[in-house]
């Protein structure tokens, strides 16, 4: 069990980790820290929180765990502020949706004796905000741990040892092949459903009265705040753009094989594409 | 209330058709008849099927109303084949995902004194079949009634009075303005939905693993049957190349915008597309 575990950004993941850390018992006590005032008072008296600090260094003293669940531009300047406050021995992770930069910066600003592990547990909602924070978030979630080749064995296997606890299935992967990864299967889906909404939104806006559920679903995640998914654009940009261009080719088949009425080759992509989605686990 | 009404092709939306129409009472004899003799197997003894025939002439024979509720490409033949058999002043219409072919061509091969309109319930799943059916599938959605000028008003009344009565709010367009809305609202988002999984189908299959909610979503229409979306690709062929053609030009600004790091243009696009989704009604 940790002594103090410290999480920095209450926002529906960090939140949902207060609580999910404290209904596992994982931490005897559990400090925490927002940019802002109206957050650190929502925070107060709550069962899963012992203590708010109006400052991420004192929020930090004498933490062994520090989980940082801001947005990704922020996390490595909250990194390098809160850098001479860590006890030594502390283990430092994040949420951020990417991690090439993160991991690399992180690592060299964290004083010698601390660790920093990148973490990105693929959990999370076009909801955002402590009030829609719940405990079994991360349960059944899917869970990256991106060490360096260079990051102490004993703190990795202590951060993936906690996202267990919580019920996530974890993966390890390089920063740069975990960013490779999310380009396709998490960044790409979001810039397409916000692209067909971007789209849709110069039609006719009565269109939108007789859209059905496969409309709703196929653009859900566009809803996401768009100041969130910029940021994770520009962390993730150059491994974005090669899935878009690889989508674009995809789309070009497709476009060429229904231009051509050439069936056969139509059912076979729209064949692939079923193959692949009934093979995707249900969570 | 009708006296016969008679549904062909009791799969997903057949069924749950017959199923609602007797839940709310609106015709005192319902018949059926499915193409495969295990579906009309399964119909047999069912509270909502009076009775199953071995031929659609024979299921028609005395109908007030018939809902063809087969795959589109079997519409157009399945009228002309019962043609002969309806009663006189018999309503009939269809369910299919496209119109414009299937209401000029439904209208030219029914006999004087019978009445095509053309219905699209927007309303389904990709999980397809008679054993998926319930009756409140109609409630709350959207559905089309495409008359053609000289469609005979007091019949499209008796037709939309059927889908309000089953809690849908309707839309009345002409075919061809209702094949262009759908080319954007529903066949578009599936076919980017399945080239999205088709393209992903060529990567690591161990990135499925680490899949989150917004794949599942965002891709969920692309496990529908591949034949019946090559049927109306083929029916609508036009208008979905035009709407795939607008989506890439949206696609190449974001393209763009992501590429050259403007920022502001790509936070601009997510707050429309944002903006959108957020104004499509829950259901």
């Amino acid at each position: 069990m940790l002594e103090q575990a410290t999480i920095l950004g209450p926002g529906l993941l960090g939140a949902s980790l207060m609580q999910a850390l404290r209904e596992h018992a994982l931490a005897k006590r559990l400090t925490t820290w927002s940019r802002r005032p109206e957050t650190r008072l929502k925070c107060e008296g709550q069962s899963w929180c012992d203590a708010v600090f109006a400052s991420p260094e004192e929020a930090v003293t004498g933490a062994d765990l520090v989980v940082v669940c801001s947005p990704v531009e922020h996390i490595v300047p909250l990194l390098e502020r809160i850098a001479p406050s860590l006890s030594p021995g502390c283990l430092v992770t994040d949420v951020g949706s990417t991690k090439s930069l993160i991991c690399r910066q992180g690592a060299a600003v964290m004083p010698t004796g601390t660790h920093f592990v990148g973490s990105h547990p693929m959990v999370g909602s076009e909801k955002t905000g402590l009030e829609n924070a719940f405990p079994e978030l991360f349960q059944g979630g899917a869970c990256f741990v991106t060490p360096l080749p260079e990051t102490d064995a004993a703190a990795v296997e202590k951060i993936m040892r906690m996202w267990k606890a919580l019920g996530m299935e974890l993966t390890s992967a390089s920063p740069e092949g975990h960013d490779e990864i999310v380009a396709h299967i998490s960044h790409l889906p979001h810039f397409l459903a916000s692209t067909l909404s971007a789209y849709l939104a110069g039609k006719d806006p009565d269109w939108r009265n007789v859209a059905g559920a496969g409309l709703r679903d196929t653009t859900r995640v566009a809803a996401g705040d768009p100041a969130m998914w910029k940021a994770i654009a520009s962390h993730n940009r150059e491994e974005i753009l090669r899935a878009i261009d690889g989508f674009e080719g995809e789309l070009q088949r497709l476009r060429s094989a229904l231009h051509n009425q050439r069936w056969l080759e139509l059912i076979n992509l729209l064949e692939r594409g079923k193959e692949y989605r009934d093979s995707l686990r249900k969570r």
